[in-house]
This record gives C-alpha cells, structure tokens and sequence, in this order.
C-alpha cells in the first residue's frame, strides 16, 4: 500500500484538505468523498508553491489556469481555495451543497473565486483547458516582446478515468497535441475505480500509449500520495514545452477511510463510522468538525503573499511594457477586459451594399466576419473541418499551428464537441473572442459544451450553416429539424436567424455584444433576397428580436405571419396575397426568440397584439414550440418529421413552405376567428 | 504514384465503381466524387467474393454487416449493391439525390437494400457497428451449439478520416477493444485529405498507434488500390478473431481525375471538363453514361449465386438446428424478426403492489426491467457508469465482456455517445432489444446517436434517470431543463415521464411496443407517491400520453392543470385546493406528448376541451413549448433559467414547484377567462 510521502507539515495539509472533504459530505449529506481523499496529495502539490496565482487577484491575467475536470471532486478544489486564502471562507465550506451557498455540488465559476470554470459533465474540463492553452500561445505570440514576456502562464487540469473515456477528452487531446500545445499540463488520477466498479469492467486500453500516439509526453505513474515525485512530475512536464503533458498518477479512491478503494467511497458521504474510522487512522482529531490546524493554515496561506510577489513582479515588467507599447498594453487590457474596441461597428457598414443580389446569409456571415476582422483582431476561430461552406476562414490571416501561434483561423478538424469546448476554454482565458462554424446539424454533437457555455454564461459564437431542409440534396442526416426549437429551449442561448444579408450583419453585431453567455447564429446554404430596406424597416430592428416586416394598410392586423430566416421572404409573398381579399395581414421578422421576449411588453404588443389571434408561424423546422406565438388558434407551417434527399426548391414544395400554403393557412386562422366571434356573439 | 492492382477484369469492375460515382454526380449537379474514385478498390475487395452476403435475401440474418461510416461516398454503396445484384436498378442510381429516389446523398436504410444503416454524421457507422458486432457475439454465445453456428459473421466498416477524428468513434473503439469484439473490420480510407485541406492542417496523430492502444489490431498501411493486397488484409484481420481489426487503407482521394489528391474532389461533382478527362485517363467511353460493361455484370452479378449457395448452406444447418433445439430455433426467429413473446406482459402484473410506498420512478423502472428479462430475455444494455444510479442493472445477468458473452449486462463506461450509438448498431443488427441509461442532462452527449436512432427507426430504449432540478444537490450541470423540450423537438422520439410508479411500469410496456423509432423514459431521482388507483383512473391510460386524473366535478372543467413525472403530485395538490373557491378544476397527468398527440381528436378534445382555456401547465423544466397545451391564455409554471445546488426540496420551493404558486397560476389563468368573457360580452 502506497503511503503518503512528504514532510510532516504537507502531509498535515493534505490531510487537512481531506478531512475537510469528509467533514463537508457528511455534513451535507451528500456529495464525493473518494475523489478529494485520493487526490488531495496531487492537489495539494499543485496549488502550494508550485501553481502561479495570486489568490489575492483571482483575475490577474497571467495566472496559471486551472480546471478540476473531475467536478466531482469539488470538496478539494474548495479546500485548496480556502486554505490558500482565497475568498472563501470556512463557513462556506460547511455550507457545502446548500442552496446559495458559494460551494455548490460542482465547481460553478464566479460563485467562488478561483474556480476558473464549471466542472462536472466529464471531459469539459480538459477540453476547455485546451482552450486555455490555445488562448495563451496566441496571446503570447500577438502581445509578448522581447524580454517582455507578459503572457506566459501553464494551463493545469485534474481530471479522472470518467474524463478520460469521454470522446471528448480523445477529440480534444488530439488537436492539443497537433498544435503543440506545450504549456498544458494533466495530472490523471488513475484509481482504477469508477461508479460500477473497477474501470477493469469498462476500459482497457493502454492511456499512456494513447496519449503519446495523440502527441503528448506523458510521464508516469507517479505516485499519487508522493509530494516529491508529482512535483518533480509537474517540473518535468514544464520542462518540456514542446508537447502537452499527461502525469499519471496511480491513486487509491477513498483514501484511508475504510472504503478506500472501493467505488462506495464516490458518491456518498463515509457515513459517520467510517468518516469516525478514517479520522483515527490518521490520528485526526475526531472533533471538532472542520478542522483547519494552525501550522496548516499559516503554511498554505503564504501562497496570498507569493502570490502577490509575482503579481507585483509582473504589474512591473507589464508598467515598462506600457511605456514601450503603448498601444499594445491598452489594447490586451481591453481584450482581456473582454471590452469591444471603440468605433469597432463603423466596419459593418457598408458590407452588404443596399442593391445586393441574393445572398446565403451564411455568405454574408463570412463577409461580416471579415469586415469585422480589421477591428478587432482578436476574433479566433474556425470550423469543423467545414470551413470553406461555412465561410468562416478569415482571409487576412493564417492558420493557427504548432509553428504559427500568430494566426487566428483554427482548424478544429472533424471535432465539433471538442471544438466547442476549446471556444469554451478561449472565452475562459480572457482577450480573445472565439467562434466556431459547423453545419447546424451538427450542433448535436456540441450540444454539452454549448451548455456549459450557457451555464458560464460566456462569449462564443456558433456559426451554424445549412439551417434547413434548405440543405437539399445531402438528405435528413444533415437536414436540421428539431435544431432551433431545441436549442430556444437551451436558457442563455441567444438563437438568431436572420432573414437576409442586412440582418445577418446586425446578427453579428448582436452576438458580440451578447458578452453573457452564447449566440448561435443560424444560417442559409441557399441564397434568399437581400430585402430593400429602403422599402422594409431597418434590419437594425434585429436587435429586438421580432419587427413588423409589412402590413397590407394601417390599423389593427386581421392576421399576422411570423417568420424566420428562410421563410420571411414566404411570409411576405403569402402576406401581400391577401390584400386582394381584403385581409389586413402583417408579416413579421423573427429572428431571435431570445431577443423579442427581451422586450417590453408594450413593443411586444404593438408586434403581436394580443387580441390578433389569428396567427401563423411558418420555418422550415419543427412545428412544436410555435404554439408560443401562434396560440391554440394558430396555425404553424413547419414540419412533423425528418426532411428528404433532393434538391431544395422540391423540398420545399413538398414540406408546403410555398406562398400558397401559408396563405392558406393564414385564411383558415382568419376564418376561424370569424366563426368564433360570430359564435360569442350569438 | 500507386497504380490499381489487379486482374484486367477486376480493374475493370473497379472503374465501372468510380465512373458511376462521376456520372451520377454530374448528373445530380450535387455530392461526393473523390471518396468513392479512391475507395472503389477497396470496396469491390470486400463486396466481391470477400464479404458474406445474399443480395437476393438483404435480411439473412446470418449475412455480415456493413457500415459505409463514410456517408458521403454513398455512390461507392449504391454501386456496389446495384452492381453485386441488389434490388437496385440502374435507374436509381441515375436518381442520385432526387427527390423519391432510393438513393439519397447519404445512404438511408430501408430506401435500398443492403442499406445496413443510415450514415452521413461522421463517426456514426463505426460507432454503431461496435453494436452490431456485440450484438453477433452475444447471439452466438446463446443460440450457436456445437457444430451449429448458426451466428457466425463479420462487421465490416469502411470509414475515413473524419470518422477518425470524432471522439465518438475513439470511444467505440476503446469499448470493442475493451470487449474483444474481434469479427469487427475496418477498413480506413487513408487519403490524407479533408475539406479544408491536408489532413495534416488538423491531424497529426498516429492513428495506428492509438487504435493499438485500444486494443485493436492495426495492419497496414496498405496499398489501397491493390485489391489482392486488400484481400489479404482482409483475411489477415479475420484469422485473429481476438481483437477487432482496423486496415490501414492509403489512397488518393478523386483517384484518376484533374481534381486526385485535392479536396475540391470532395462534396462537388468534378465538372463536365474532368469528368471527360477522368474517363478519358482511364480508356473509359465518354459516352453513353452510367455504363457497365457486361463482363463487369456477369461478374460482380455472380454475389447473386454465390450468396444463395451461402444462405443454402446456413439454412440447411439452421433445419437440423431446428429439429434438434426447436425452442432455440424459435426464439432465434422471433427475436431476429423483432417480435415480443407471447405473454410477456404477463410479468408486468404485480411489479408494483397497490399499496407501494414512495418511491423514485428510476426504481419502479428497475423493478420492472428486471421483471422484463425473465420474458424477455433478449433485453440488453446497461449505463454509462451510472449503473447503480440508473438502476438498469439485470440482477439475474452477469457483465458482458471479452471472456463473457453470456451476459447482457454491459458496462459502457463513461462513454455516453459510444453507448447510445452501441445500442442503434445493437437495435440494427437485430434479436436483441438493447436500452442504455445514464442521468438526464448527459442525454445530450448522446444526441447525434438518438436523432440516428429517430431517423432509422429503430427500438432503442433511453432510461433517462435524475430528470430535473430534483437531482438536488449537484447542481445545474447535472440538472436537465430543457432536455425535455428539446428532445419533444425531435422527430419519431417518444418522449414518456410517468407520475409514479405505475405509470413508469407502462412507460415499459410502451417502450417494448414502439418498434419503430426510440423511446426515451424520463425519471425522477427523487421518491413519488404510488397514486392509490383505486381512487384514480388506471395508469394503463399512460398509452393515450395523457388522461384526466382528477376532476373536483362532473361537468365541463373552470380550469385545467396538466404536469408530467414528479409534477402531477403537485397539480392534483393545487387542483383539490380550488375546491373550497368553488372552481371546478381537472388535474391532467401528460406522462408523453407524442402518445397523446396521436390520439383522436375526440379523445384529445375530452382530456382537454377546445374552450377551455383557463389552463396551467407544470412541469420541472423549461416553460418554452409548454404554450403547446397551455395557449396564450394559459400560464406555465416552468423554469427560465439552470437550476441550482441545494436538497431537492428546497429548490422545488425556490423555483415554485409548490402546490400554492400553482393555484395561485390557476386562479389567475381563470380570472382571466372570467374577463375575457365579460369583455365580449359587455
């Protein structure tokens, strides 16, 4: 049996770091012991001494990142923060797990200082971290000078077995190791326990050789209860900045308690025996609850003095760089600031001339994109190895690589999960602005990260193409459907379809000032009209979510067409074919839920008037959800089903989003109305 | 530069592959030239005289499997099943991508035969063939008997680049490494091109020293245009049946055209210029199109004779299998054909006694999995490491793995994708009925694999566990809100979240009989009381997806309250506190939109009257969608936003999940109809 190895006072404050995790479960009731108690020696070797940080500045920009992958292990994340005098007091800790409390269950960033992201959902943790990474090469390469190396800081992550059979973690790795991303440093608990058992009884495979085959150095087993040996460990990966670092560290789950090495030991509390038990094998005393010995306490508490040490010795360096760059110094403070560059919308005039031809929206993204680029350089991104039908590529710039950290176009490869956590990760770091482009129905495979960016609520931008059975000829598996309704359904997603050109580019500008959380911007592959705004409102009217596009005359409407992106330009053909009937339709641009229902109620009354039930939603997407503004009196034009293989213009005659169907439908709902009042009435 | 390497004739067959894949790209104007130009080789090795199979009967059970996991080069499929006898005309493919057609731009199942699976979304074919390959060696351990092997074929897989890249595709591999699904190939397509460019932009992994890791076995590379050292590979991969085999196939994409070695060969057709230039480089007749030289006929048509011999032979053994072990016989018939016993439902009766106290709907759903398998003894799957939480445990089955075939209890590890994609492939391959489980909120790493489950319509059965913010104390990671809704979005998913422990048992029973699509059961972490079904109407209306459960009087309802899973509580709660106020208030359990929306409209108007408007939605998720049922009149009691860490009680309270703030909806929602009606009428 492995026994702990370091001087008396470490192995007190990794047995402090412990108890506190038993302390806290049991306190709580519920929560992850094993984790913390196996890997509180890793962690501690981590954060004391080793980690640059300033716990005192838990945002000063050339911190060391870290990221708990293995969430579950929130108890040593907490304690470590705790005791190396971050905000977070005791009380905190013994709040574990309860409602407004700064230790939630997992990691949740911004409610505790020092937890750089949110963790549970496993392989987020990793992927993002490499985004982390990404994020400091790039920097380091756009803002350092020589003898100035003001970026210049590792990326860390703890993750488990659980984070390790993710896809994720393998996608994310993967593309870690093609771009070299040296100064990514894992430390692997290898417990060889996960929930059902031994990880004997699902994986097998050999993650040393995996990892080196995906181009990392990797270095172990360690000992995990070793101080000395992870440490020299950890230098050792430092050393080498050529290749991201995977330490394996062989641990035992549950660590001294008598559930050690035992998957009982993961997700409930010891029990009170057992958290006695473990107690009396370490010689801790058994009360009270929560103890935090002094020599501990002071020990680890120097870190808030290095910390400020190294800070100061920055502020220095960063004080003379400012003198020299000038321009430079304000421009990372600003980035990192997540700040937008004054007069940066000046650029997004002009990108779609007034008289355009038709145009794929997802043509006027890359346009949009581009013209953005002058301003703020530090746009980064990239697709799902679909960059050139995605029109993300920036083309003033490079390609981002293991030998060009000066380019901003990322090829992610065909890696769209991975994708968006690194984009995660980018927006994490702080001072640059990521986006990442695949087809919209792909979407799926990034949903996880999508969410946790929601969660976060950070700045990503997802570039979705090929919104619709609009696709074609390329059939239902690349035909989204469910995509929008299911992603509306996502809190903290701003989801926007823009019905042209013009608002494609407010649908940019939009999601840059969407600094709290994601924007999805969803996008044609087929060209739609560019609408004459000399005629229409101003697709500046984007940014409240849903505008009256047109109305035949005047006064209330006798029934309104709602619609998104593809579909408006059917809305208002539908529309205007009513005027010879006498009916006073209202056609309306929705392109962002989010965005209308942002509004007051008064603008949105004088866009959907309460009284005006007849309705009609029309997008070439699933009906259900619509009912939100069509009411039970409505009708939705939208599908039921999956879409076809053919080409578009067929799909849409067959799936009925034609002028003629639509304005039937807006016949029936006028009708109906009719009926209705006329049977109130009598 | 590699030449193709075989007899004249077999180079023969070979061109007529790829210039078929020309012809139809040019004349769909639309799709994927280069991958069947460079895979042609080797999929003629494997389909002609290699692989097992009966073009005259697709659904020989015995038939090896075949996954085109590259989608895109459906014309290399479509040539390959016209060209060995399929029923597939030439005129099909001559259709390629039209509307009607049996060959979509991406290979569906069911529209042609010998369409194993639908593939397109990378990663998938591979992933799903780890299920079919599971599901061959668990058959075999249960039907075959000395000297019958009535199971006793290969998965073959042809993939590219991309499918490598997805994470999905390393979880599956570590998963049949892992198990020693050795009847496994694949043959990847190495051409060193992607759609932005050189794989090496985004790959530089070594892919053979990885899938070694996994415990694969790696041969190669190969020269992929030579078909005897394809075949070779080949019959090397099957003679060691220990570890599944990946082939290492190098080959130039667009082989033989202007555009070889380019990714512009990729997703367009060449162009009428290098389509001639293609023909004319190799002697091919520029005119008419789509031809196939008779020799090319008469030879590749010979699969025809030759699976019939095959399909002879194995019918042969299979009658004296049936004389001698005639139950097996049956049972083996049955299950291929999907079918359900006679009298499994009897199990059904008494899983859960009456007068059941309390208890979480994840247990009721282990209680009758359980009860299941001893009818249904073809059930099998497991979880994603959440076994015990997800209560999927078989207690009468042992762990499926590489030494126990006899098992049906899987270990999926914490592979959520791999798992769901494991199970389609499990479902694809037919004679088991396979379910996977994990909590809620990570049913969103699975999603591309349940939207293939939807589109192919297939019995894959989700046990969703730990459905809303009554996780508690772990927080918003792992608190689902919008899963629910965003799932309702997809199409063909029956969505079930029953009240309690009788309709959970239902959701089984409905889950077993939906054949054609997936079925998603979501349940409560939390325990729910047994609803005493004397007092209200039977669970079995769980089938109608919706049914009155309660109504304070006869007579049309003031006010209706629907709520699904651990809701209905609540509304029956807030229903009978309106009684004393005199409103004639239904409670409505909706445990499935999908079930009660294919009801008659008879039925739908009886649990929820047109004119009834004054209605409350309930549900522990997000409100968007819910405007469904409730109108624009109605109100929802929903969330807006994530959940948070806390005992599930008090976030049930926090949110208002709270008899009283759900009267206090109902008294307004029928305040407001008393208005309404006064307003029209004054």
């Amino acid at each position: 049996m492995m026994k702990d190895i370091g001087t008396e006072l470490e192995i007190k404050c990794v047995n402090t770091i412990r108890m506190l995790a038993v302390d806290a479960t049991q306190k709580a009731n519920s929560g992850h012991p094993g984790a913390p108690l196996g890997m509180a020696a890793m962690g501690y070797a981590l954060f004391d001494g080793f980690m640059k940080h300033s716990p005192a500045n838990p945002e000063w920009p050339d911190r060391d990142r870290f990221a708990l992958s293995a969430g579950h292990a929130s108890m040593l994340l907490y304690s470590l923060l705790h005791l190396s005098g971050y905000d977070l007091p005791l009380d905190e800790l013994r709040n574990f797990r309860q409602l407004g409390s700064r230790t939630p269950g997992h990691p949740e960033r911004d409610l505790a200082a020092g937890v750089e992201i949110s963790t549970g959902p496993l392989g987020q943790g990793l992927a993002h971290a490499v985004g982390m990474a990404l994020a400091e090469a790039r920097l380091a390469a756009r803002f350092n000078k020589p003898g100035f190396n003001i970026v210049d800081h590792n990326t860390y992550v703890v993750c488990s077995d659980g984070d390790i059979q993710e896809g994720l973690s393998t996608e994310a790795a993967s593309l870690a190791g093609h771009l070299a991303l040296g100064k990514l440093i894992c430390l692997y608990d290898d417990n060889g326990i996960q929930i059902e058992g031994r990880t004997s009884l699902a994986f097998g495979e050999n993650v040393a050789a995996k990892f080196k085959a995906l181009g990392w150095q990797v270095i172990g087993p360690v000992d995990g209860f070793d101080i000395p040996a992870v440490r020299k460990a950890l230098r050792r990966a430092r050393r080498d900045a050529s290749k991201p670092s995977l330490i394996i560290c062989k641990t035992i789950i549950g660590r001294h308690s008598p559930l050690e090495d035992s998957e009982k030991s993961h997700g409930s509390p010891l029990g009170a025996d057992n958290a006695v038990a473990t107690k009396k094998a370490l010689g801790w005393p058994l009360e009270p609850e929560f103890i935090v010995p002094l020599e501990v306490a002071a020990h680890m508490r120097k870190a808030v003095a290095r910390g400020k040490r190294a800070e100061s010795k920055w502020s220095k360096l960063f004080s003379v760089y400012e003198k020299l760059y000038p321009a430079d110094a304000k421009e990372f403070l600003s980035a990192m600031k997540g700040e937008l560059p004054q007069g940066w919308e000046s650029v997004l005039e002009g990108v779609i001339p007034a008289d355009s031809k038709p145009m794929a929206t997802r043509a006027a993204s890359g346009k949009a994109l581009n013209a953005l680029f002058a301003k703020l350089p530090n746009l980064i991104g990239g697709s799902a190895d679909l960059g050139p039908s995605n029109n993300t590529r920036l083309a003033a710039s490079g390609s981002f690589s293991a030998t060009d950290r000066a380019a901003n176009n990322i090829h992610f490869g065909v890696r769209e999960h991975a994708m968006a956590a690194v984009c995660g990760g980018i927006a994490l770091h702080g001072g640059l602005i990521p986006y990442a482009g695949t087809f919209f129905t792909f979407a799926d495979y990034m949903r996880p990260s999508i969410r946790l960016a929601a969660i976060m609520g950070v700045r990503v931008i997802y570039v979705f193409t090929h919104d619709s059975i609009g696709v074609g000829e390329d059939g239902p598996t690349h035909q989204p459907v469910e995509h929008l309704m299911s992603l509306r359904a996502m809190p903290n997603v701003t989801v926007i379809r823009p019905a042209d050109a013009a608002e494609t580019v407010e649908a940019w500008r939009a999601a840059l000032l969407n600094s709290s959380g994601p924007t999805a911007l969803v996008l044609s592959r087929q060209n739609l009209p560019c609408l004459d705004r000399a005629e229409y409102p101003s697709a500046a009217n984007l940014h409240k979510g849903a505008y009256t596009l047109w109305q035949a005359r005047e006064g209330a409407p006798d029934a309104i067409i709602i619609a998104t992106g593809s579909e408006v330009e059917i809305a208002l053909e539908a529309a205007r074919a009513l005027v010879d009937e006498g009916v006073n339709a209202r056609a309306v641009s929705m392109p962002s839920w989010e965005l209308f229902d942002a509004q007051t109620p008064e603008y949105k009354e004088s866009v959907l008037p309460d009284a005006v039930r007849a309705r009609v939603a029309v997008e070439a997407g699933i009906r259900t959800g619509w009912e939100r503004y069509a009411g039970l009196d409505g009708e939705i034009v939208g599908m039921d089903g999956f879409g076809a293989s053919g080409p578009a213009s067929a799909l849409f005659k067959k799936f009925g989003f034609v002028p003629g169907a639509v304005a039937d439908a807006a016949r029936r709902v006028v009708a109906k109305q009719k009926t209705k009042n006329g049977g109130s009435a009598s």
